[in-house]
Parts: C-alpha cells; sequence; structure tokens
C-alpha cells in the first residue's frame, strides 16, 4: 500500500466513522460441504443435516469417486467449537486455454488460429475463521482466479524459456540474455500467478461478504501440479508435507503473528495511528502492569532479532499488539493468523481498530519439481489444516504415512483410508495408533496426494 | 521510521531544499590503516605512503605480533579505483564490565560492591565507498559502541537466564517462565546488543561526517566470541565462512539491492515521493524503451517472488529503481549494498533524492557454538571484504584452506601467511594456486580466525 492509499483506506481524518452495519441481501453465501463429498454417508448439503451428532464421523469422499492423481480427503468437523465446519477444501481439473497466434504478418491482428489446453491439477484447503463463509467464496472462487491469471501469461509459460515481450517477439536481439541472465523461468510465472490470484481471490470476497452482508476470514494453502511441477502456495497456518520413505520434507510454512513479528510491529511503526492509541507495538515476555513501570524488562521492536531491555514507561502497559506464544499468539487480541483471504471488515471487539492492515494475502510458493525427484509407490504430499499439526509432527505423520501404505496397496481408496486414519489419530480415540497423543478440538482436513505415476505425462491436451 | 518522522526527515514539503554544502572543520577523519599493522614493512599511517606503488604489496602484521586467537590478517589496496585503501579493520579485546549489586535490602541504592570483566574479543571489516572516512570511523568506533551496549545487559547475560527484569528482582512468580515459553537465551541479549551497537554507530557516523564535511559509508562484518559463541553480524556484502575438515558453512549473508529487492520496492511503494518522479518502482528484465510502449513484458513489484506481464506505460520507461544483476545491481543507479553505516548525505547524482532512507543499519547475525563444535586444529572461520568473495567460492577457498594449515603447523604467524596467500590467489599472478582464476581489482582485506583451543576458558576476568 502506498502511505497516501492507505491513508485513505484505514485512517480516516477526523472522528472515526462508526462500522458499516451489516447490508443483507436475499441470499447469503450458503454453507455447504465440498463437492466432492457428495453422497457419502452423512454428506447431506444442506446446513440442518450438517450439525454434528454426538459422535464426530469422519467423512472422506464416496468409494468410487476419484479425485485428481487418485488423492485422498478427508474431515472432521471441530467439537462444539462452531455450529459449521469452517474449513472447505476444492480439488479439480485446471484447464489453462492457449491461443495461438497467426504468423509474423498477421500478428498486429492477433488473429486466433487455433484453440489447445494446458492442463494441470489443484487441491485446496481453506481453514476459516468469523463464519464459514470467507473460506466457501474461496472454494468456489480461487480456482477460477488462478485460471484466469495461469491464462494470462501461457504464452511465456509454454516457451522453453519465458520470452522478454510475451507476444514473443524480440525488441532487442539481447532480449533472451536479460531474461536469462535474471535466471527468470516458466515457473516463476506460475509462482507470480499463484500470487496475483490469492489477491484477486482477496477482492472478491472482500466485494462477496459486504454485499452479503456477512464477515469472516480464512487461510489458503494450494497445491497445484503444471509440467511436471508441484507448486504449494501458502497463506496461514496450514501445512503440506513431502513424505518418502527417507525424507520427510516441509513444502510449506506458516504465517503466524509470531512468525510475522516484524513485518507486523513494522508497520505499527510507520503507521502508528493503526493501534488507535490502545495498543503497544512491543514485545515483551508477559503483559506489563504497574509494578513493572520503572523497571527495566525485556523487549523487543520491529528491527530487532535480538532482546534488550528497556525501563517500562506508562504507555508500555498497553495491550500488546502481538500477546501470547505458539498457539495462543494473537495479532489485536483477535486473530491467531497473519496472512489469508477475507477479513475486510473485522475489527478488535468494541473498537474502530481494523485487522486487514496488518494482514497479507499474497502467499509464499514453494515448487517441488516431481518429475526430477523420481517419485516412488508410496511418496504422498499430505496437505493438512492447523487441527492436524497442532497434535501430530510431521515425523508422527511421515510414521503413520509409512506404516499404512505398504500395508494396502491393492485398495483403491487407500489415499483417503491413510486421510482417516490420520484424523483419528488426533481424536485420542482407542483405536488411534498414537499412544498418549494430545486431542484435536479444532476442524481437521487432510488432503494426501499420491505422486507416483503423477508428475509424468504431465502437458496431455 | 514512522510515517510522521519519515516525512519530516525525508520529505520535505515545498520546493527541496538544495543539499547543504560540507562545512569543513578544522579536523577531517585522518586516513590511516589498521593499529595492528604499524611496523608491517610500508605500513606508515600516512597518506602519503599509503598511495601505492606499482607493484601492490599484500600486507598483514609485523612477525611478533599477535592478534586476539592468533587470528591472521592480511590486505590489499585496489587496483587504482581509489586513492585510498576503502577497506578498514579493527580487532581486540572486549572487555564488559559487571556490576555487583548490594544485597536485597540495599537496592535501592544500587550499591556498588565490585567489578568484575566479561571479556571476550572482537574482529571486523569495513568496506567504506565515496572516500575513506566512514570505514575509519566505524574501525575507531563500533567497538565502543558495542561494548556500552553488551555492559547495559550484563547483568541479564551473566544469568543461567536472561530474567525478565534486569535487576533480577521478580514481580510476577511466574515470570522466569514468561521469559522460557519465549525461549529467551543469553545469545538473544547479545544479538540485541549488535543491532543497537550498528545503529549507534551510525549515528556516529552522521554527525562526525557531517562535522567533519566529509561524506561516505561502509559495509559492516563483525564476529564477536563471548562465552564460548562465536557472533557473526553483517551489514552489507562482506562474507564469513567456517571451514572444517569436512564441512564449509556460511555464517553471513550478502544484503545488496538484488537481496533486498522487496523490502526496498516496498518502500518505495509507500513513499512513491522517496522516487520524486525520476525513477520507476518496478523491476524488468533489462531498462525499456520506447519501442517497449503498449507492449505486453515481464515485471515484478515488491509483493512479488515471481514474474509477470505487464502493459508498458510511459511511466514505466523511467531508469529502474533497482538496475543490473550481479556485480553490476545498482540501488538508484549509485549503490551496491543495501545495508552498512553512514551515507548520510548521499544523494544521486546531480538529483535531491536520498539513498538513505533505502538503506538499513541493522546487521544481520548468526551464532556458532564454539564449544560445542569441539574444533580441531585446522578449523577456522575466514572473515573478507567482497574483492576476494568475487573471485573466489567458498569451496574454492576453503580447498586453499585445507591444502595450506596442514603443511604449515609449526609457523606462529601461519594464519597471516593463510591470509595473504588467500589475497595472493585473487591476483592472477604466476604464483597463485587458482588456475585460470579470476582477478580482483578491489580492495581486499581477511582475517582468518582460527577455532581450536579458543572457544574453552571463555569467561576469564
Amino acid at each position: 500500500m502506498s502511505a497516501d492509499w492507505f491513508r485513505r483506506r484505514f485512517l480516516p481524518r477526523g472522528p472515526l466513522p462508526a462500522p458499516r452495519p451489516p447490508r443483507p441481501r436475499a441470499s447469503p453465501v450458503p454453507y455447504r460441504r465440498p463437492r466432492f463429498l457428495r453422497g457419502s454417508g452423512s454428506s447431506s448439503c444442506t446446513a440442518d443435516a450438517s450439525r454434528r451428532p454426538d459422535a464426530r464421523p469422519v467423512r472422506s469422499p464416496v468409494r468410487g469417486r476419484s479425485l485428481p492423481w487418485n488423492a485422498g480427503y478427508a474431515e472432521i468437523i471441530n467439537a462444539e467449537k462452531s455450529e459449521f465446519n469452517e474449513d472447505q477444501a476444492a480439488c479439480g481439473k485446471l484447464c489453462i486455454r492457449r491461443c495461438e497466434f497467426g504468423i509474423e504478418e498477421d500478428q498486429e491482428w492477433l488473429t486466433l488460429c487455433s484453440e489447445e489446453f494446458l492442463t494441470g491439477h489443484y487441491w485446496a484447503l481453506f481453514d476459516g475463521h468469523g463464519g464459514p463463509a470467507a473460506a466457501i467464496l474461496a472454494a468456489n472462487t480461487l480456482h477460477s482466479c488462478l485460471r484466469r491469471q495461469l491464462e494470462a501469461v501461457v504464452e511465456g509459460m509454454v516457451a522453453t524459456q519465458p520470452p522478454m515481450h510475451l507476444s514473443g517477439r524480440c525488441i532487442c536481439p539481447s532480449d533472451p540474455q536479460f531474461v536469462e541472465e535474471k535466471g527468470i523461468r516458466t515457473e516463476d510465472l506460475v509462482i507470480g500467478a499463484l500470487e496475483s490470484a490469492f489477491q484477486e481471490c482477496d477482492e472478491v470476497i472482500g466485494r462477496e461478504l459486504e454485499a452479503s452482508g456477512q464477515v469472516g476470514g480464512c487461510t489458503a494453502l494450494v497445491a497445484v501440479s503444471l509440467k511436471g511441477k508441484l507448486y504449494v502456495a501458502n497463506a496461514g497456518d496450514s501445512r503440506a508435507i513431502l513424505v518418502r520413505r527417507d525424507e520427510v520434507r516441509p513444502l510449506s510454512s506458516e504465517f503466524t503473528p509470531e512468525t510475522e513479528r516484524q513485518r507486523i510491529q513494522q508497520l505499527a511503526f510507520i503507521f502508528p495511528e493503526l493501534l488507535a492509541g490502545e495498543f503497544t507495538r512491543l514485545e515483551f515476555p508477559r503483559r506489563l502492569k504497574g509494578d513493572d513501570l520503572g523497571q527495566k524488562v525485556l523487549f523487543r521492536d520491529h528491527h530487532m532479532s535480538g532482546w534488550s531491555y528497556k525501563c517500562v514507561e506508562k504507555s508500555d502497559l498497553k495491550y500488546p499488539l502481538i500477546h501470547g506464544q505458539g498457539r495462543q499468539a494473537r495479532l489485536l487480541g483477535t486473530l491467531a493468523v497473519s496472512r489469508g483471504l477475507g477479513d475486510h471488515q473485522l475489527r478488535v471487539l468494541d473498537t474502530n481498530i481494523q485487522l486487514k492492515p496488518f494482514l497479507l494475502s499474497v502467499p509464499q510458493v514453494t515448487v517441488l519439481d516431481v518429475d526430477q525427484l523420481e517419485p516412488q509407490e508410496e511418496d504422498v504430499v499430505v496437505m493438512a489444516t492447523d487441527g492436524l499439526w497442532d497434535v501430530l509432527s510431521n515425523e508422527q505423520v511421515a510414521r503413520l504415512v509409512r506404516s499404512f501404505l505398504p500395508g494396502n496397496r491393492e485398495d483403491p481408496h487407500r489415499f483417503s483410508e491413510l486421510a482417516k486414519m490420520l484424523i483419528r489419530s488426533t481424536q485420542g480415540t482407542d483405536d488411534s495408533p498414537i499412544q498418549d497423543g494430545q486431542v484435536s478440538y479444532d476442524d481437521v482436513s487432510v488432503f494426501v496426494i499420491p505422486l507416483h505415476h503423477q508428475g509424468q505425462g504431465h502437458s496431455s491436451h
């Protein structure tokens, strides 16, 4: 944001206007579970039937329905934390339209000669908060944004090296060399498209929520396969890992008020008005109180990775911008994540202080070269919302994967069975394979994506 | 910087004032070579004698003079790029005063009962630009800033765990638990002190240069040993690596307009006034020209790790905020580094556009646990300015270290001999051990710090 734009958007002059009252329209975003769960036991799509029974069922796609790459999926609703399951999921085939332009002399008219498709696949998890609407909108929308963004650069993607000019026309003879020197590869265009798609989707969600008078936000974790590579884009605290026989590799990192402390503190330093005099930007080991006044206590500010001591003043007693540790860490006492989609209207309870300026919708993207990996029979990517990772470590999940898959080679539905087993491992039930494990009371959603046989034949039309 | 402070400091309203003319005082910062080079051949300290002869000599401390930990040092002046050697170096013992306070009932008076010292060692390289003054000031000053910053927190450092309150007084019974939960360790206080010391030194340099009517800036790479650990703090493009028999480990990373692109572009996005309409914030594979207008070309902005295409407008033809690749990359067409000390008055040639807002003085700090490493006879840390690393890779330096040391065990001066040999390897001379090597025409300065026997007995008084 530019300072001027930022001030116009977030820092109105004069007394702050009251938050706009929700302006309900005829059709709020309807609650639903992912489409690919249709027909799976208790998987009716109406809100009423989705209310949990006493024993929470683990749900997965009905046998016979196959997801892209024969991926597995399972989910469980939280233990009465919210009426709805605020997690959402989506997956499908991505068909990216390629236009072939005419020969050189026709270029002025960009004659459309033929059309073919670059295909990929898409799996996404959205973990909602403040209501299910943002996650549902994201599940309905993000793949379309991504398709549009990829179509806008697809001519660049199908070339051996992205051309400096999308038209392929060379204006300087050394243009290819400039691109080469910058090290720009096809995968950078996909990364750029993912970054733009997340931002576009965030704008759509903002408009839709405002129009329907609804609120809320969600994290987004997306895996996209394209041309032999798997792109994992993450904004929030979900996680994807690669599990192989001898390797566990994180494919994402989490974005929380703790992991993004310096970015968030720095924004509050540049625009102190965002805290409206109600919060302190500084971090202390605990919230300070009157007895601490005048004492030198541990603190850190936006420019510090280390810690130092400062003499406590009265303004240091305010509520901290980022408070609490680990799972309990909150931004402005409100939000546990620092990236995601939505939350355009979110304010600190009983104040006019907005959360959105501190949130980023742009994801971090990791690229896995599946072709180069030469994946083996039981190599998988596990994607899950934080409910799983709060209870199971990467290594525990890897052990469960390795113990489950070899004995179930014949079951075509084995990756969903594995996803279900992972979820049951978080429920502290008698049949849980993890002894003395912790229990997750959160919504949990899991994709298991097998990599074997899938990296090949990537550019089918 | 806060937006208001920032505007007051960098964005004067109305027509921009002309740059303040230098206000010379009686004594500009005198040129000198590091003190520990005194008596070493051509090492006279006057400016005249420092002018290079036709064959540039490699200089190192005179035999018999030992540096902390018996470290080695060597330097060479550039090939007529500047009149002076703009690199500077410093090393020495750090004595940090510890005050022991009286027993509980006397605390109100903070009775000073005794004084003892926590000792460490310090090695620093500064690579100047725009004149030698900033690097000389940094070599004269930074260790004092660091001592002062460490003395301000030393009571916290000598405790098993840093206490929440510097006085050691416990205001909440669970204060130690809060500190524990945040994972705050002694080394975080040293990191905090290094971060503060760099900033304090930057302010001193700003004041001193203004008072003496001089200009310039420098990078800073500092290694500090304290309580069995080695802290490497870096702001700029110098580099430190650990070389062991079976391992080469980078102990720093470089800060250049390329590596800090997103931070720099984002600042220009928030405060577009900083570019005064003369530069474009966006990155393109090359500088655009009239023929590119209306074409879709590769670009990226501050929020992007990937690349995308945009339609070229007239404003995209401006000179880029960051231009060129690798060694040639420049910030505002002027500076090759994005962190360092000084440059308070630096402006883009023939304009009023300032560089300082884009520069950070805060270093990145890496911690090496020397005690835990159990260093062997030939384990060393090599610190050098960019002149060395432009020509030799980490692996080449490691090979040279491993080939040199075993045959020279008896020479007490062997680490300086190794530093000299490393420098000669950059000069393309007949006796260079690197065949077909590139040649460095830059100033080069090298410390070689042996780790064996040094991690032990760290807290002598």
